[in-house]
Parts: C-alpha cells; sequence; structure tokens
C-alpha cells in the first residue's frame, strides 16, 4: 500500500506541498553504475516549470533540483536518489480571499471531507506543483532507459487538442513539438492555437486538452499479466496526474466502434522481421508490450481556477460565489506533457526490471 | 509487487487457466463477521457465465463455486476465501488447428515472447475466464459494502454502445439492464441492438462495446492521493480487464472539450444538504470522493476470435492465414459488464478499508 | 499489505483451515519454462506430514498434493501454480469439549479479540497445519534454485537442541539428518532422543526444539538494503511459523558475548578464491549475502496442547480447568525442520529474483 | 517490495548516505490533525546521536531536523512528512586509508559484489548514520500512539547485556534508564559497566550487547495471520538495524529448553479483568497481541571497527593487513536502544492502523 509511492521495484515517494519550503522525491530501485547528473534531470524539469512562456502559469519557479543521494563520482549507487526542489515565489496572500471557499473542481472539498484538516495555501498537497518531482523522477527513468535500450529508445509526448482545436497528426513532427509553447506536433496549427489560447484566457474561462505519448525502442514481453498489465499500470499512472479524466491505449474510446477486422492488428514477417499491418492495439497485447510502438492518450480538463464567477460553498455550507484570481494556467494541459512522459518511463522502466526479475 | 493479485488491504488472488480442471481465487482481507453464503456470489456469477443467451459464447459452463475457506457458520472469519470453479466444457480440440499461430489482436504473440512458452488451450491464463474469478472476488466486496454502508448503496453497470449502436442515456432505468441479452439499460434500444449483433455475428465479424458503471451511496473521502487515487486505481482496474482499451470518469475525454465553467461542477446547499450542480467529475475531486455518484465508463475493443480470415505468423514466422472458430462472443463487451462491477466494487471497498486505516 | 501471502517477486498465498474441506497456496512469480512435478512437491510434503512416526501428531494425514494450474507439458508457464491439499482426517468431536475455552499458549484467546468470531475446530486458521501450503510453495522454490544455481545449491535444517537435549554439532552429517525421526545431524544423540521425548509425552507434558538451517552455493550480492535485507526477510519468515520465538543469524544471540577479534570473519585470498575465516555472519553482512553457507536457527516452543491440566479462562470469562487431549506432537519443533527450510527457500529464491531486477 | 521503505500503512522511506550533504526520510500515512512538532522529534534524536557521552563515536553531529512538509499549522495534514537531517562533521579523509580494503565484520565486501560500486566514505549507504531517520520516524509514531491510546502508552528500552557484563532485570527501573550513559535500567551495574567498558576501548577492541524493549498499554487485536504476524514483523524490524544478529519474542530462544508448563502463559479472571499468570509469551500469541506488555529482544554484534589489526583482502584480491582508525563506538549496541524502540513503535502503529482497516 503506499499513498505517496509510484512504482514496483523502480519506484519514487514524492512529498511536499505547494507553498511549503520545498518539494521533492526519492528514487529507489534504481540500477547501479549509471552515469547521472543534474543536468539529466534539469533539462526535463525546464519542459514543465511555471513562468517560460506567456500561456502558462506565471509564478516564477526556477524548479532547479539538488541531488542528496544515490549519486557517488557521478554514477548511481543503487541506494535511493533524493531530489530537492525548493519553493521559490510562494504568494501566499492570493489565497487569503478563498481560504474558507471551496474552489469548485478542485480538491478542497473532498481534502477538507476526508482529513479535516485544510491547507489552503496553492492547495497544499494537492496542487499540480507536485507533479515537478514525477518529472524528475521521469528523467530518471528515461535515463535508465536510454542506458540499457540504447538509441532506438525514445518516448516523446505532444497535445494534439488543445480545447476545442485539433491538429492534422499526419502532420506529426517529433522535432517541431518542442519548439513552440504547445507542445503541438504539427506546425500548422499552432498559429491558430496561440490565437485560440489568448481568447480564451481574455474571456477569463481555461479549455481542456488531450495529450498523446509515443514510446520508441520498447522490447517486447513487457507486462506482466493479469494485474500488472503494462496498460493497466500506464492507465493507473496517467489517471494519477492532476486534472485527467480519460486514458486510451492504442485506439482507446474509439475501439468501441470498430468491427473485428480493422481493429485487430494483422502480421507478417518479411526480410527476417515481424511486423503488424496496424497499431490499433498501441504496442500492447494482453497486457504486454509486442515490440510495436507504445501509444496512449489522455484528457486533461480545464483549469478550473478560473476568473469568470462560479457558485460554491464555504467551509460553513453558505452559498457563496467565488472568482479565482492568480497565477493560473489557461490550459493545464500543456504542462501536462512531460509529466505524461514521465510517468510512462517509469512504467516502461518498471516493467522492464520487473520482467528481468521473472524472466531473466 | 503483484502479478495475479488485485487490491492493497482488500486483496483477491486469481489462478486459473481457461482450459485446465479449474480456476479460482483467494480473496484476503475481508471484514470478519458478515453474513455470506455461496448464493451471494453465485448470482453474480451467473451474470457473466457463458452459454445463458445465443449473443454470447456458446460454452456450457455452469461457473457453480464452491468456497472452502474463509467462512465458518455463514459469517466471514477474516480469514482467506479461498473459491474455486471447475472448468466443465472444455473442447480444446478446438484449438489443434491454431496451436501453432499468432492470433491477431490475441495475446498469443507477447505471451510467447515473455514466456517463451505458449498454453495454446483457450489461450490459457490469457483467456477471460480468468475474469470468472473477479467476478466472484466483486460479489464478496459487495456484500461487504452492502453491510457496511446499507440499502442505499449500489452499483450498477450497462452497456450504453454496442458497436456503432448507441443508446438513449436519458432513458437510463436501471431496472431495464438485466431484462435483456445486452445489459442495455434503455428499453427502447433493444430490438435494434438484436438485429444489428445478429447480422455482426453472421458476417464472421464482431462489434465492440462501451460499458458505463454507477455507484450510489459511496461516502466522501475515499481515495488516497497521490498514487492510490481512487480513479487512478478506478483506472488501473477496468484497464487490466481483458480487451478494455479506454478508461473515463465522469466527462472522461470529451472533458478535453469543455470549458472551464462548463467542466466544474458548482457546489449549493439548502435545507441542511450540500449539493452538486452537475457531474462532469464522475464523483471524484482530486482522487477522493466528493460523496457525488461514482460514474466511470470503458471501452472493449471487438473479440478478435472471428471466422473472416485474417493474415497473420506461425511460430516459425511464416506467413499464414488464420480464421478463428470455436464458441466465441459477437462482442465480449456484453459479458464485461459484471465484471466491470466487480472490479468497481473491490476498488471502493479498498479504498474504504484504507480510509479507515488512516483517517479512523 | 499481506495478510496471508509471503514475498516480494516470488511470492505464495495460503489459504484454509484445519478442519475444512482442504487448504492450499497459489504461487506466483515463478520463472516459467522450468521442469515441475507434483512429485518434486510431494517429497518435501512427506517431511512434515503428520502421522508417520510415533514422535508427532498420530492424524492421519496424506498430504497428496493436486497442482491446478500453472504448469503445461511438465514445465512452468510463469502463470500462478495452485496447489490443494485436502484434510482427510478431521475429529473436530476432539474440540467440542474446548469450543469456550481458551487454550493457554494458543491464539484462541487473540483470535477471538481481534475478529470477535472463533473457528474453534482445531484452531481453524491459526493451525499449523498451515504449514503444509508453505511446504508446497518451498519445495517449488527450491527447484527453481537448484535450476538456476545447478548442484551446488543446497538447503538442509536439522534440530540441534530437543528440549534439554542438545547434540554434538561437530558431528553433523547431513546424511543421518532424514534417517532419524528428529532429523537429527548427530547420529549419536538419536538413541537418548527417544527415551527423552518418549519420557515428555509419557508425563502429559512437551519440550521446546531449536533447528538450524544451512544453505549452500547463494551466490554473493542477495540482500536489498535497507529494509529487505536478506538477514531481516529471513527472520520475519522464521518467526512466521507457528510456535517460534527467537531467530539467529550467524553467531545470533551469541554475537552479544564476542569480542569485535573475535566475530568479525577475517578474509583472504588464495589460488584465486576468497575466503572467510570462520563464519560468524552467517554468510550475511550488511544484509547481503557474502557467499558464504547462510547459516540461521529458531526456536520453537514446546507445544501448547498438553494432557496436564492448566487454568485458564472461557469465553464468558469464567475461571476454568482446561486439558487438552487429541493427537498433539509431543514437540511441535520437530516437524518446523521441513517448514523452515522452506521458508529459508522461498526468501531466498525471492532474493535472487529482487538482485536480477535491480542489478541485472 | 521496497528496498528502502519500512511498513506497510504507516510507512517510512529512508535516504541518504553517511558523509553526503544530508540524510532524512519521507513518513508517509499518518493520521491527519495529530499535534506534531520539531521538538516532539528531536528529543529522540538526541537520545541517539554520536559525540554525547565519552562512551560513543566522537563524531560531533547535531542530529538537527527539519521538516520540510506534511505539518500545517502545527498539525499533521495526512500528506507526507519530509525530514531533512544534515551530515555536519564528515571527516571524508579518515577513510582514505582504507578505501580499498574491505573491513571484516562491515558491508564493504558485499555492497561492492551486488553494486559493482563502492562509496567508501563513512560506508555510505551502509553507516548506520541511516538510523538516524529511523529514530525521526518512530518519533512520529510514538506521538501517533500516545494521542490515540494515551496515557498507558509507553515503550522503552533498554541495554541488559553489555558484552560479557549482565545486570539484574529485577532491579529494572525506569526512571533509570536515560540516566546512565548505557540505557541499563539496573542503577548497581552502572559503575561496573563504566570500567569494562573504557577497558574494552583501551584494549582496541569492541564488545557486543543486548537490548530489550517493552512496549504497555497495547490493546490486544494487532497482527495480522498469517504473514503480516506481529511478532514476524517486529523480528524484521529488528533485524534490519545495523548489527543485529538475534532476535527474541518473549522467552525468545529459551522457549525451546522449557516444558509445555513452563511456557505457555495460564490465565485467570477476576474482578472483571482478565489476567495473565506470566508472561514468556512476550505478549503475542498466534502472532496478534494479547493485551499484555510486548516484550522483545536482540542482541547486537561488537563494533566490527577495531584498532587491532585484522587480517582481509583488498579490491584486488590482495591480502592486507587492516586497522581501522577514526571516531567508533567501543559498542554500538549502546546507540541501539533508540533504534530498536524507534522501529517497534513504528510496527506497533502499523499494525493498529491495519487492524482498524480489517476489522473497524
Amino acid at each position: 500500500m503506499s499513498f505517496n509511492t509510484f512504482g514496483k521495484i523502480f519506484r519514487f515517494t514524492t512529498w511536499g506541498e505547494s507553498h511549503g519550503p520545498a518539494i521533492g522525491c526519492i528514487v529507489d530501485g534504481c540500477p547501479p553504475n549509471m552515469a547521472l547528473s543534474e543536468k539529466d534531470i534539469q533539462k526535463d524539469m525546464n519542459l514543465r516549470r511555471p513562468g517560460n512562456t506567456k500561456f502558462v502559469s506565471q509564478r516564477k519557479e526556477s524548479d532547479k533540483i539538488e541531488i542528496l543521494s544515490g549519486i557517488f563520482n557521478g554514477k548511481t549507487t543503487g541506494t535511493p536518489i533524493s531530489i530537492l526542489i525548493r519553493n521559490e515565489d510562494k504568494r501566499s496572500r492570493d489565497y487569503e480571499s478563498i481560504k474558507n471557499k471551496f474552489r469548485p473542481g478542485h480538491a478542497d472539498f473532498t481534502y477538507f471531507q476526508k482529513y479535516k484538516i485544510r491547507d489552503y495555501r496553492g492547495g497544499g498537497r494537492q496542487s499540480a506543483r507536485e507533479t515537478a518531482s514525477r518529472v524528475a523522477a521521469g528523467a530518471i527513468a528515461k535515463a535508465v532507459l536510454r542506458n540499457i535500450i540504447g538509441k532506438k529508445f525514445n518516448i516523446i509526448g505532444a497535445v494534439t487538442q488543445l480545447g476545442l482545436m485539433g491538429c492534422n497528426k499526419n502532420n506529426w513532427n517529433n522535432n517541431e513539438i518542442r519548439k513552440n509553447p504547445f507542445f503541438c506536433p504539427d506546425k500548422k496549427s499552432v498559429k491558430l492555437w496561440e490565437k485560440y489560447l489568448l481568447a480564451v484566457r481574455k474571456s477569463g474561462s481555461s479549455c481542456g486538452a488531450i495529450i498523446e505519448l509515443r514510446a520508441k525502442g520498447i522490447p517486447p514481453g513487457l507486462g506482466a499479466p493479469i494485474y500488472s498489465k503494462l496498460d493497466a499500470d500506464i492507465a493507473g499512472a496517467l489517471m494519477s496526474i492532476n486534472a485527467v479524466k480519460g486514458v486510451n491505449v492504442g485506439a482507446g474510446m474509439n475501439a468501441a466502434y470498430l468491427s473485428g477486422e480493422e481493429n485487430s492488428d494483422e502480421m507478417k514477417s518479411g526480410s527476417g522481421k515481424i511486423k503488424f499491418k496496424s497499431n490499433n492495439a498501441g504496442g500492447i497485447l494482453g497486457g504486454i508490450s509486442s515490440g510495436q510502438e507504445i501509444i496512449t492518450s489522455f484528457a486533461v480538463k480545464p483549469t478550473s481556477s478560473i476568473v469568470n464567477s462560479r457558485e460554491t460553498i464555504d467551509k460553513k455550507g453558505k452559498n457563496v460565489k467565488i472568482s479565482v484570481r492568480g497565477r493560473h494556467d489557461p490550459c493545464v494541459g500543456i504542462r501536462a506533457v512531460p509529466i505524461g512522459e514521465a510517468m510512462l518511463a517509469c512504467v516502461l522502466l518498471d516493467h522492464f526490471l520487473m520482467n528481468r526479475a521473472q524472466c531473466g
């Protein structure tokens, strides 16, 4: 049982609140003797951190990580890697006006119901700030996977739907994704998305997003039936990200509309290679990787902290109005991209190690 | 780590293959001193078992359960409940012709890649026959929840989309669901669905489905952030069911298309009660139950075993054709309804016990 | 969390009560593609089963195991191995006279305090009959270890102290252990022990024992600091056996009396081999195996079910006398030998797999 | 699976090396809304920290803890409590001369065999410095238990055997234990122990110890058979402490020498109370607490770092001599007292929560 720990063999445990002195995580079970530096991790941290474009929260956090243990002479020792990230730009006063109100769409009400105590400063533990720790853990997982699998390994995430705006997935280009502020894989959509998101923010509202993740180079055989299926663990991992409401693997929800012939991916061999003719399975059959690209996507609901006035109740049960100001993302889905990548990397590494345990 | 165990405090471990002598499960962590009989469980077993209508597999299994431990004088003792279900109607010869071929859409290829050994008789462990054990465990979870929460507790599942055929969810009627062979909640759709599914089967093909689950009477406060969120555990649980490719909680994937105002559920109080004005959250905020109805849905891909000829390879890597005969469901989604209910019940009970552990 | 499951990767879950229809276990996480038959397991079962000499309980159980899953064509498939052992010689009437009394030294009182329900027939789940399942799981672990490590692997247990009777450990002879009814490693002590134990039984009393376990061929590097240390897991495993009150690793409790020079095992190399000059560590340093023989021992308290009259209370809190008749072992420690071996084998295999997971 | 995490519901994860910048832990699963301050924890830290008497290591560490999360307005929030302890007095140069040698009795050799990398500075992760984190976690567990159980709850540990010097347990006096530098419960032994330990140190050697722990006020019913027995978890917990080689519960290893009548604790009731006439069980029957005082003891081997010359090998396998200077405890067993208390407190709280989960 693990409230704040993720994973089975490669495990990370996160701690910290949005407006406490710091947040961080412990990464345990990392294989020993692999090169790892703060730089490897910082690169991914920078993808998630707030304040770096006008389309995300203006909270200024450098999200600079400190490694406090687990590395000796530039190599992992096999012991826990402790990572610390200080909270620098806390403005708890932003929360004074809402400290007794339950923000609709947030976990204010449910945390209070559960724990009978409320840390109102930025949502405390329920804040998505916690996800910075996940990105750090994920960066380590990626480094280890690259070390084990080599260059053919790659994980990339992209926003494929920004609120009502889609993109053309046929134009997917890995090289474009990190060149625009939306992690959009289709260069042609970027301009439109800019206009759309500015309009959304200006209207005092927010929008949702769909993120797609793709992992290449994953060997077949990862995934442990029945209750540690690779896709089950991916679904749990992605659904644990703040504001996520739906998860697809391969064809996902659309699989319901396909016929048996359309859906199941035919196989054929040639020149010593086995190929699938399609990938509705998202690279996973019976919970085990097939060697195809792993493809999964998830939906992030629109930011619940909006300026537009909403009805709610306060701690005494009185009906009140609420308008949430402060420094919020108009679309929290954008910054969910590196978080999704991180969670997927952790699940894949965990399953790699699990498979090595049982199957050698 | 648990390959074949589900749950944290209320845990079940399943075993058995499609064509072995029997399958079964051990249910551990069940609270003591609660009335429980084989009849309580058998009722749910009968909802899932094959051969009971012409729209499902014609394999004849009585799925009669035997309780071998954990009950004394009609009450749970707090010790493991061992359940045995014999396999009666095995026809392994059906599998002779495909024993060396990898069926597209099935886990034949990935199991073989992982374990380097293949139990081809009905798919062995990868068969959905395993889910009979889940239904047994779920029936126990339901009985315990009913015992703890009382009459206001209810879990019900329904097929809301059968391949290309939808239904009108405004006509949802709990009483209709178990009166038709599709678990369809909208009486008006049943006739159409009959014709549709017969046509699908006749054409040698199959279709997918979407199942929606609703749980009433769940107290607020269940769910343990961050990595045992109630919705994350539900997503993992449902994605672990054979052939499931997508999971939604509340608005699910559609949340991506909503605005902040549309999505977040406003609250209001009156006559001493707290009410939400909508339920896009599906009863879960920040991974913790809000006291609203829990609503989740999942997509089941079309049956991969179809008569229509498909291309694939055999164990030697040779390109071959395959046509899967035998006794298969034209839509495996239908029998997924009681399985989904069972998994949801187990997750909810598990979280009830977890919450009691930490929060009293 | 796991009430009735032991292990981390190689895991077994046991079920069943002394006087129910059967007992059994599920062994999960077993590596695939290894030869395994019922015979491999039955051999160990016969070492533990009651009724085979006059020095143990006269309950007649064949303890014949049935494998219900996980094996295909004589090989493990990597899926759960379900084992069933029927209870044949139940005489629940023996327990009628004590059904409302709490037997001193037994768990009658504590089970009742915990669960508020009592299965008095042979102690129900608290009975040492449960350990038959452990022996079955341990036999599988031994077979896998032999398969992986080869012929140099060996686990053997022996009784080195029978109540007040010791033996000369300098005479330890593996070949003698299974030739006498006490698992005594010193042939010269057997005659004396026979006389002693008959006298103990005749007097209506019972005696305790110390069992020593030795494992050869264990590679260095097994054990995962800090909280999965090999010795910590061995201690937990052995202390979980019924009636065990103390566990030693290497010098054990006597380490307290040694000086630094006497205790720490010096090393020296020669002819390409590394040797330790002594083995006070019991083959484990810092929780990790050193490559030396693993040596551990544990104390079993005297059988609590004795004929001699004892004072106790009944369920209503009334002071009563109790004399426990029935078919009990005069020294339960004897049959603890194969159980200890089994638990040690399971811990060692589990750590082998864990080490393979993290360290390759 | 958890390499560096202890516990099931109340869980702590530790990190950090002896000579890194800091060490620390995350405590998860703590019940919410309980008063907790740094002062509550610091008190226990001071019992373990080095440099406070001439009978322990002269390394000067203030062991001042910082709480980085999990507390809001003086109360626990139910979220993870992150604790940081800086390493202040590192003298890594002490280790230069032995960096390539394997110290006998230490884990140098086994860590190197396992991880193929060696952090020689103070032993890195294998150092007992890690136990400072355990004491912090244990202090939280004690505070919670006191909060739940009230004043009748108490845990106290004492050294009852210092090398060859025993004490008279009939003189056990809780109030004396923390008044002398040995945690000796018998005032009359203190002077002799002083002389003895000074002589041991002066001779360049070291000695072992036996520590006894007693917990009062523990309710009956804690402990979850079969594989989460209270005594099994205690044994695992204590054996995981550095240098521990043996663990007893109640009569412990001596139980082997008792007769059935001597060993099993008779019960009797009077004036509405149930009493046991002895406590050979150490307060635990069948793995479940009986309501009696919990009594357990463990043996700590003599400090392996001694000045007297010893034979060993270096990383290249060459035979060498070693004399370990630096600032070492002549008897590491002394500082094991607060560590043992901490581990016992964590196990007891964990089982309290586990029992509440299943049995309400």
